[in-house]
Formats: structure tokens, C-alpha cells, sequence
């Protein structure tokens, strides 16, 4: 019945332009003022309150309704899996920002407890990750390097003696600082509602700075799995002065070292591809953690540190280290890699926990989790550890082990606790190039990103621009100034996006109201007469000339030029008739006059070769500035001047409203000229140039 | 006939697809190959040839055809009154751009020529411009200020006499290096047809930076006019020093000076006012020239200089010098000021030369526009000139005066050149507070250009906001800084734009095919069954969040909720079911799932009250992403899930290539899912629910 209904009122209507649906469709006026709207915003009552503090702990609200028969078992090993991942991560991962191991373990263990208060998703894994990590060491590295340090130098060779423990205490500092600072930035965007920050980072953008880290990574470490010790550089393009430097130290390569590496990386590899392709064993195997027991019990029974000098990790304090506020002194210095490191750190996490939330449905909270996170670097920031997010491979493992809430993460939480307590020592002689390989290891994924290439060039390659642009200037500018120069460019793609629209003239699909581009579609036919443009993009300050180009192209009258040869023609008529009455005999401007008297008869009516009317499709219209509305003023004026009628349709709400404010409207054009589609204003036109045409041989025959 | 045709086939005719469309209208596939494109763009042939010359030098174009009779007396006067004009003006900006006098009167001569000869617009005055030239005195403060020219220096006052030929000279060279500069970038620009840099500076933005350099400018000249010595500052915030000191010298004023000040700035008002209020007397008078001889007898007759201190012109050198090579190693220091200058220089030449071609009917070519501008900055750097633009003041008397062709221009520069060759040394009585007098009489039109504020308050406070942005960051960051940042943030506010879009739910328009939001419309109907949804703007990388949430909110369809709901629902049969064959007694499960089964029947049809069909209308949508691509197919599936159709309408071409390239369609959608309208999706959506319907209660009766 309705689909017949439907039919039936699509049979007869009146062409109706946007006066006539307003008052049929009665437009409501009155919007609810600002003032009340954030008074309605701000107003404070109970319910309010109580909604507002479970919201702040979210653990209040679920581990009252926790059902330990349905989720306990799983959160139990699941924490337990993710707890053996964190050690070695977490040892990894502080060398990757250049302070001693143990700190890794801290930064396992408070900001995971934090998040355990006050996160939302229920299966992602925080703690210490290889992105923010090396963001770190590139800080603590330019602000503590290797020269300030210097215990001992010997000027003949150059080699220079570090004082490696006062080094070590300064970098822990300055992580720390970063930090809290990082955690500082996040709440307040959080509290100020601004999660949307993270929706700058589009996903090639996120994509093509995780791979470039990738490589900072990699090239970081090669140090380890070379045993050599290249000079640190940083800033802009350290990048390639440290490949250099590498390349240079080659030859002095320490094989022992080099030994445990090949030996780690091939070990972890056959590992993780034994649970990639029985993924039905009863367990799991704990790949990284069996690979460190084994290195360490190796390098221990075989002396590889003192026979081969492979560098071990070295001393591992037992116990906790009593909070400390951060030296508020070095914010100054460190503000811009703060800033960054919360927004990354954010955007990761909040990215993982949506694909989460979607998977089992539930929702995370997007600025809560900015709250929460902030805070778990803020208290992290405290006792020392460095800035955190959250690690794919952990929560993969979380998720797949069973894991189902927040309580997975405290028991890993306890676990990390447990080694940290008494179990710490047992790691001293672990090589550092274990570690390294730890690191190449889970990154193989990242760097299995660069496929993204080829996909993106067959489905936008404005994305693989983006993908590209951002890994190209992460390499060259680091992880903080390569991430602003990526977002500037990505924000860019969308200017330029609307700054190169395709300019269209539409016609008829035959016996439709429905209108497409000419020059696309064979089958379509211009409506006689009428030249229906459309701009693909909004009209805004960056394309309105060329909008205003475009459409004299495209409709072919250049108002300009039809003017000044109506003026020509004038002057040669008035020229005439001087002649004429001064019996002149210079033909010069009469022959003149009559090439061009053809494009336009001065008074008569106008060009039957131009066209009456032109409608501007502005559906696309996402919004209109002043630029955009001049624009569309001038056209009006200019082509009323040689008496074609523009009329403009599809206009959503708010470009309607621009128009009105910004004074579009007035005596000569009026909302009647406002159509709603493009097939009303050409039924309009229509009509009245028939009618027009009717009356006037009417008169004629009269 | 047309009119009555077109009511005829409104009448009956089946809902389309995007599909049917295709095939009825015959989409054309093959497009130009990129390398065709190109090669078509590359050709080269003899009248090819020609064009490009003529188009290099469109005096060879305009010149042979010059009409003496029609323009040369016209020509003639202009170019006299705009070349009287010069003379005060370019002394004035002179001391704007920290140079000696002379080298303004070199700017009005060497880069008129040049564009004489380049230039396409017939009615623009180019030479110096107040806020060009301030922006170069910002660069030679810097790199020249007065305490690296030490002549003298009294230690226990802390007063030094500065080494002014010295300085002066090398102010001179880095003018001439940054105006060399600037021409350069002009012409690379030019050559890669980039024109449309200046489009990114839009109105806002333009008129807010000229008032806020305004400001700057009389700050400047603020010594000038109090006759003291305030020390320089230069670098960010600069202009509130030099405010902060010139309140500081205040007593200090020179009381010559002062009443000179006065007196010119009030007859040059005076003589301003009459001009204005008289339009038609038969000359206008040469207020500036007047002022600046009466300043020159007066000053000489009363020897103000020697008795009052007021500080004069001084000595002008006649004739020209030769060139020569701008200082190259300067280049490094200025290459950010330059870029700044051949943009803002640029932007202002063009659209004042867009207004007059726009007057009088003929075409000014941008690009070409930047190669005249940066040749006549490109020639004038090796004559020791610096940047210029159009003066909008001169360019109002060159056509008000007569001027119809570039001809006025090069008659002007003549002036100059007289003026130089011969007439110099008559002004060097000329006091600098006559001067200063010139340039704040000039500068009344930019300061009237606050009234912008409430005018765009009232129409639009976005634009509004770049101009108040524009303003302080320029007063603040100075000229290059404060542009830069001005146009980031204009740029970020298209992003803005389009991040805030309004999001709405479509309904009918009674009895006809027009859907508008139901917020702001009363008698606008939903179709019952079925939600209609649109944003305002584009769907791209930075608002696809948005999107799914506020479809999700507003629809009132939360599949997660849905689903979590259905997944318990479930649980809990089976729980029953076990029960039910264990016999047990545990009821908590059953009462829970019997408040919720209500949402949602297993394996049941779907919730009556669940719409069956989501339609998106994309028409507002200018480009899409990956993101976009990714988000439509995300709430496809999703919703998919629940039993609900999603229906896209209204895309453009390219929207629906990017949907094909992302491999958008599969076996599930396909291109019948997308329809040019959101009647055509909603017609085809009742017709297919009908005959379902139909042919289920035809089975039940059956």
C-alpha cells in the first residue's frame, strides 16, 4: 500500500522552490539559545554526580557486578600469559628508551594499575610499547647524551669513558618528566573533551609513522645486535647519520655477539611460527620468555660476557623505588615530545580498544580513556617509569588467552609485582641482544605494513600519499617533528581534495528527473536553454575563482567578453549614427561592429544562441563562508547583466542560512530562486519561458 | 511544449539504481590517459610558440593595436597624477623600509617599467606599498640594526651615535637581496603555474593582515611624528616593546616635530576631505604633492631643522646608479620574509587587478601576473630597489583619472624619472614627520577596515574569527610569522568546518519527492520503517567516528547493544534449556533474559519496532577516503547484522569510484544498493517491503 501510495503522489506537483516547501513544510524558527544550552550542560543534581564519579572509576560500576564464574578463569591465565610478556617487553623496550631495564618492569607494572582503575576497554593491554618507547629514547638520548657524561678521555684516540651511572639516573629523570607531562596533556584534553585530537591521525597517517618508527626501532638497536657502540646523533636526519655510523663500524662487529642474536631471532622466530600454525595447542608457548630463560642460563653457564663480551643487562635492584615528583625544570625542554607522546600514545590505545569494544560489544569511552591513560603516565611519571600505551601483541594475547575485564591486566599487574620483588636478579646476565631480538621480533608486523603501498595506490592514492609523506618525513625528522609535519600534510590532502573538484555540466536522464555530467554519461541530454553546473567540492575561500572560471568554461559566456563587445557594438552604433548624420564616409567600425553584432542585439531580446538560465547544483555544499557567497553573488550579477537567470538548488539548511545572513538575498533575488532539486528549478524555468513565449505570440496574433 | 512534456514524464516511472541508470543514460568508461593528457599539455608548434611569446610579453599584444585617439590623452593625465602621487609615497614607504628616500623613488620607476611591459592589468598602480614596505623594514632592522654600526658610543650615558651611511648601505643591499629573492620565488611560482597560492589568502584573512601591518606602520613611524629615538626591537612581540618604549620617551617629544606632525597630517585631511566632497571639481587636487612642497618652503624659510631639530629628508643624490648583483649570501638570512613578501605582494596585485578587469571586461591572467610582479622585482632588486605591489590608493586615481592601458604607467614612471634625473635635491628640506604624515593619512582606509568585525559577527563568525586571528597573531608574530600562523589557522578552519558537521534525520515532504531534516521542519513525515540520515559535510578520515556514533544515536539502532542483548538472550535459552533437562532450579538467568527478550526475538523476525532500512544520503559528500570507505562498510555489515538494510543515495561520480576502487561493492552490495536520489531508495525500498508483505500473508492464506 505505501509503495502504491508513493507512486501516486509522485504522479502531479508543482515545481516548488525553497518559499513554497518552507511554508508547506513549516519551518521551524526557534533554536534553543546558546545560554540555555549550556546551562543545560552544566546543571548539577544527584544523579548527575553519582553518574559522574562512576564514570571517572569506571572499576566501580563492573567489579561490584563481577561474575567470577563466568570470567575469573579466563582473566586469571589471561593475566598471567600477558604478565610473562611483559618482563621481557618491558626490559626490551626501556633499552629502546635508553634507561636501565628495571625501569621497564616499573613502567609493567603502576600505569597497568592505574588503567586497571580507570579504563574502559576491557581487553586492551597498557604498558610499556615500542613506538612510545623509542619516542622516549630519542628525548632522554638529546638531552642526556653520551658527552655530558664523560668520566674519563683519552684526547689521543678520542675514546671517551662514560660515567654511565649519573648518565643513566639523569635519563630516568627526564623520562619520567616526559612522562607525567604526557599524562598532564591527556587529562587535559580529556577533561576539556578533546578525544577528538585523535581523529587527526587518519589510519595511512597512523599506518605509515608506526612503520617509520619501525625502522627508528631497528636501526636503534642494531647496536645491540652488532655489539658495537656508535656515536648517538639526533635531530632532524640522526636517522641516516647513525646508518652511516653503523656502516663505518661494520668491520669491528663483536661475533659473540652477533652469534646471540642470530641464534635469539631465529630461536623466537620458529617459536611464534609454531603457535601461528598450531594455534590448537592446549598452551600457548610463552616464546619470549623461554627465549630469555635460555639466553640468560646460557650467557651464564658458558661466561659469554666476560669470554666474548657479549653486554649483559647487568644489575637488577630488587624492590620498588619510592615515588618521586618530576623535575618540573625540564617541561620547558621537553613540551613538544610531551605533546606528541599523548597523542600517540592515546590514539593507539584508543584505536585497539574500538576495534575491542566493536568486536564484543561494549563501548569504550573515548575521553574517559584519554582520563585514564593520562593518568596512568601521570602516577607513572611519579615512580619513574616512561610513557606507556597499549601493546598489539599483548592484547591480542590478552584477548585470545580468555581474558574478558579489566582484572586480566592487575593479575599481569601482580605478576610483573612478583618478579620485581624477588625474581629480578635471576635476569642480570640476559644479553642485551636478546632483548634487541625480542624487539626485531614483534615488529615484524609494522614493517609488513609497507604492502599497504600497493593497496592504497589501487584504492586512494591520495592515502598512499599520506602513508608515504608521513613515513618519508618521520625517517627524516624524527617521531615528534615528523608526526606534526605528517598531520600538517595529511590536513593538507583535504584542501587540496576540495581545491581540485571536477567542474560539471549536467543534463537529463531521458524521461527522469534525475540529472548527471554530460560528459560522463552518453545518454543524457542538456535541457535547451538551461546550463545546470556543479561544483564536485564545497565552494569556499580556496576555490571560488576558480568556480567562478569553470563555470564561464564550461557554460561557454564569458560575461566580460560579451559586455565589452556590446559596448563596441554601441560605440560603433552611436559611431554610425554620428556618421549617418555627419555623412562620414569610415566604414572601419561599421564592418567591425557587424562581426560582432551577432553575439548580442543591444536592447532587443537577448542571444537565442545563449542560454536563459543557469542552475547551480550545490548539493556538494558542505558549508558557505563569505568568500563562497560573494562569489555566488557576483555570478548572479554579472550574468543577470547579460540576461541570463541563475537559480540555485539543493542548498542544504546551513547554506541557506549563510545566504540569508550574509545578505545573498534581497530585492532582485529572493528564496524564490532557491530551489530544492535541480529538476524543480528546470521545471520552473521551464514553465515560465513557456508562458512567457505563450503570452507573447498571444500578443503577437492579438 | 517543454514545460508540459517535462509534467508528463514527472508522471509514472520506476524506482532506479544506480545500476538502471547507468545503462539507461550509457555511462562513458574510457578516460584520457594520464599520458595523453600530459603529451596534449607538452606539444609544441609554431603558433603555440607565438601564443607563449605574445603571452610573456602582452605588450607586444596590446601596443600595435593602442587607439591614440581613444587613450592617449587619458593615459597622459593619469599617468601624471599617479606619478605626482609616487613622488611623496615612495619617500614615505622609503622610511617604512628603513632605506634612505631615494631608493623609494627608485621602486616607483625601475619595477613600473617592467611591469609595463609584463603586466596584463590596465588600471593597477605598482610600486611601493606601505605594507610591502614594512614588512622589508622588519627584515633590514634585523639583519642591520643600528647597534652593529657603533661610530661613537658614551659609555657613561649609554648613548651611541650610530655610523648612518654605513647602515643605511647596508640596509640598502639587504632590501635589494630580499626584493631580488622575492621576484625570484614570484617567477618559479608563475613558471609552475601555481597562481593559486594566493587563493589560500582569503578576504578575512587579507583584510585582517593589512589592518594589523597598518598598525605596525604607525608604530613605526610613531618616532618620526614625536621627533624621538626609540631603541629597535625586532623578533615576536616586537610591536609591544617599541609601543611600551615609545610611552616610556613620551616627554622626551620633540615639540617641532610635533606641531609639524600635526599641522600636515590635519591639511592633508583637509585637502582629502575637499577632494572627496567636491567629486567634480575639474582637477583633483595633489594633496600629497601640495603638503610635501608647503612642508619643504616652510622648513626651508623658518630653518625648522637647525632651530627646532625637526629632522628633514636630507641630502637626495640625483641620477640613477648602476646596477648590481643582489648579495647572494644574504639570501639564506631572508629566504622566509621573501617567500612572505612574493605572496602578500601577489595576492594584493591581483585582486585589486581582478576588481578593475572585472569592471571593465577584460581578463587578467594570474599566472602571468606573477611573472610580471616577480620580474619587476627580479630588475628592480639589481636596482637597488625593494618589493612592490599595487597600491590600491594609486590605482583608484590611475582609473578615476583616466587611465585605460599600462601606458599611465610607464607615463608615471617618467615623472619619476624626471624627478630623480633633475628635481631631487629640491626636497631635501622635506621634514620626515611630513612624511610619517603621508603614510598615516594613507593608512585611514586600512584601519577603517575594523568595522569588518561586527559586519562579519553578523554573517559569519567563522570568518570573523580568522580575520580577529589574523589581526593578533600579525601584531604579535609581526608580518612573515603572523601570516604563516593566520593562514595555518584558515586553513584549519575548513578542517573545523567540516568536523562539526549538523547531523539529521531526512523526512518526507508531504506530497512530494523533497525530504528535509524532521528538526527543523513540523510537517515533514518519516517513512514509517525506514531512517533517512545525512551530514552536512564530506565523510572523510577526521569525522568517520563521528558519523557511525551520531547515525547510531540518532537512528536509535546501537548494534552493539543489540547484539550483546541477542548474545545473552541466547545464553540464557540455553541455560534454559539445560535446566530444563537437568531439572535444575536456578532462576536469576531466566528472569534476566525475559527482560531483555523483548528487544529481540532469536532466530524470530526482526524487532517490529527496528526499522528495516537505513538510508544514507551522501549528496553533501565531496571526496571519500579509505577512512569514509571503511566507515560506510563497517555500519553496512554492522547493521547488516541486525537485520536492517543500508541504502546509500545521491553520490557523486567520484564518491562512487572511490566505493569501487575500495572494493566497497562485493557479492553482498552491490551497485543496486545506490540510488540517485533519496526518493528513488525510498520508493524501491517500499515496493520491495510491499511485495514481501504481500506475498507472505499470499502464502499464509494460501
Amino acid at each position: 500500500m505505501a509503495g502504491g501510495q508513493s507512486l501516486v503522489y509522485r504522479g502531479q506537483r508543482e515545481a516548488l522552490n525553497e518559499l513554497n516547501v518552507e511554508e508547506a513544510a513549516e519551518k521551524s524558527k526557534a533554536e534553543t539559545p546558546l545560554t540555555d544550552r549550556l546551562r543545560g550542560s552544566l546543571r548539577c543534581s544527584g544523579p548527575r554526580l553519582k553518574n559522574c564519579v562512576l564514570g571517572f572509576f569506571p572499576v566501580l560500576s563492573w567489579l561490584p557486578r563481577y561474575s567470577f564464574r563466568d570470567c575469573a578463569l579466563g582473566d586469571l591465565i589471561s593475566g598471567l600469559s600477558v604478565g610473562i610478556m611483559h618482563l621481557p617487553q618491558g626490559m626490551a623496550y626501556a633499552l629502546l628508551a635508553a634507561v636501565p631495564p628495571v625501569f621497564g618492569l616499573y613502567s609493567s607494572f603502576y600505569p597497568v594499575l592505574v588503567y586497571f582503575l580507570l579504563g574502559t576497554s576491557r581487553h586492551i593491554s597498557v604498558g610499556s610499547y615500542a613506538v612510545m618507547s623509542v619516542m622516549i629514547g630519542g628525548v632522554t638520548e638529546r638531552l642526556a647524551p653520551d658527552s655530558n657524561f664523560p668520566l674519563w678521555s683519552n684526547e689521543t684516540n678520542g675514546s671517551v669513558m662514560v660515567d654511565v651511572l649519573s648518565r643513566d639516573a639523569e635519563r630516568v629523570r627526564i623520562a619520567a618528566a616526559v612522562t607525567f607531562l604526557s599524562g598532564l596533556f591527556q587529562i587535559l584534553l580529556g577533561l576539556v573533551q578533546f578525544g577528538f585530537v585523535a581523529t587527526y591521525l587518519s589510519e595511512p597517517l597512523v599506518r605509515g609513522y608506526t612503520t617509520a618508527v619501525a625502522i627508528h626501532v631497528i636501526v636503534s638497536q642494531l647496536k645491540y645486535t652488532l655489539g658495537i657502540s656508535p656515536k648517538r646523533h639526533s635531530g632532524p636526519l640522526s636517522l641516516v647519520w647513525t646508518v652511516v655510523e653503523v656502516c663505518y663500524l661494520l668491520p669491528e662487529t663483536n661475533i659473540g655477539t652477533l652469534v646471540v642474536s642470530a641464534v635469539s631471532i631465529m630461536t623466537l622466530i620458529a617459536m611464534k611460527q609454531i603457535n601461528t600454525l598450531f594455534p590448537k595447542l592446549p598452551v600457548r608457548i610463552p616464546a619470549e620468555l623461554l627465549a630469555v630463560i635460555i639466553a640468560t642460563v646460557a650467557t651464564w653457564q658458558l661466561s659469554l660476557d666476560s669470554k666474548y663480551n657479549v653486554e649483559v643487562v647487568g644489575k637488577i635492584p630488587s624492590g620498588l623505588q619510592p615515588p618521586d615528583l618530576p623535575a618540573v625544570s625540564l617541561f620547558r625542554l621537553v613540551v613538544g615530545d610531551a605533546f606528541a607522546l599523548s597523542v600517540v600514545g592515546y590514539s593507539i590505545a584508543i584505536s585497539m580498544g574500538q576495534i575491542f569494544a566493536v568486536k564484543y560489544g561494549y563501548q569504550v569511552d573515548s575521553n574517559q580513556e584519554l582520563l585514564a591513560l593520562g593518568f596512568s603516565n601521570l602516577v607513572g611519571g611519579m615512580f619513574h617509569c616512561f610513557a606507556v600505551s597499549c601493546s598489539m601483541s599483548r592484547s591480542l594475547v590478552q584477548e585470545s588467552t580468555g581474558g574478558k575485564t579489566q582484572l586480566a591486566g592487575a593479575v599481569s599487574a601482580l605478576v610483573i609485582l612478583v618478579i620485581l620483588l624477588k625474581a629480578g636478579e635471576l635476569f642480570q646476565q640476559l644479553p642485551k641482544a636478546m632483548l634487541a631480538a625480542v624487539i626485531f621480533v614483534n615488529l615484524h608486523g609494522m614493517l609488513r605494513q609497507f604492502t599497504d603501498i600497493p593497496t592504497l595506490w589501487r584504492t586512494n592514492r591520495v592515502d598512499m600519499l599520506v602513508w608515504v609523506v608521513t613515513l618519508i618525513s618521520t625517517i627524516l625528522l624524527n617521531a615528534d617533528l615528523g608526526l606534526a609535519a605528517a598531520v600538517a600534510f595529511c590536513l593538507l590532502t583535504v584542501i587540496f581534495r576540495t581545491q581540485l573538484p571536477q567542474y560539471s555540466i549536467l543534463g537529463q536522464v531521458q524521461g527522469t528527473d534525475i540529472y548527471k555530467p554530460v560528459e560522463e554519461y552518453k545518454q543524457v541530454r542538456q535541457v535547451p536553454g538551461v546550463v545546470i553546473f556543479r561544483s564536485s567540492a564545497t565552494l569556499y575561500f580556496a576555490n571560488t575563482a576558480m568556480y567562478a572560471e569553470a563555470l564561464a568554461e564550461k557554460s561557454g559566456i564569458v560575461v566580460s567578453k560579451i559586455l565589452s563587445l556590446k559596448k563596441k557594438d554601441e560605440e560603433a552604433k552611436l559611431k554610425r549614427a554620428k556618421e549617418a548624420a555627419g555623412n562620414g564616409l569610415e566604414l572601419k567600425g561599421q564592418s567591425e561592429s557587424e562581426d560582432k553584432s551577432q553575439v548580442i542585439e543591444e536592447d532587443g531580446p537577448p542571444d537565442s544562441t545563449l542560454p536563459h538560465t543557469i542552475i547551480l547544483d550545490l548539493s556538494p555544499v558542505n558549508f558557505l563562508d563569505t568568500a563562497g557567497v560573494k562569489c555566488l553573488t557576483t555570478i548572479q550579477k554579472d550574468y543577470g547583466k547579460v540576461g541570463v537567470e541563475v537559480l540555485l538548488s539543493g542548498c542544504q539548511n546551513c547554506v541557506i542560512e549563510s545566504l540569508e545572513r550574509c545578505g545573498f538575498f534581497g530585492e532582485k533575488v529572493t528564496k524564490e530562486q532557491l530551489f530544492p532539486s535541480v529538476h524543480d528549478a528546470v521545471l520552473h524555468r521551464q514553465l515560465t519561458v513557456t508562458s512567457a513565449t505563450r503570452e507573447r505570440s498571444q500578443t503577437e496574433t492579438q
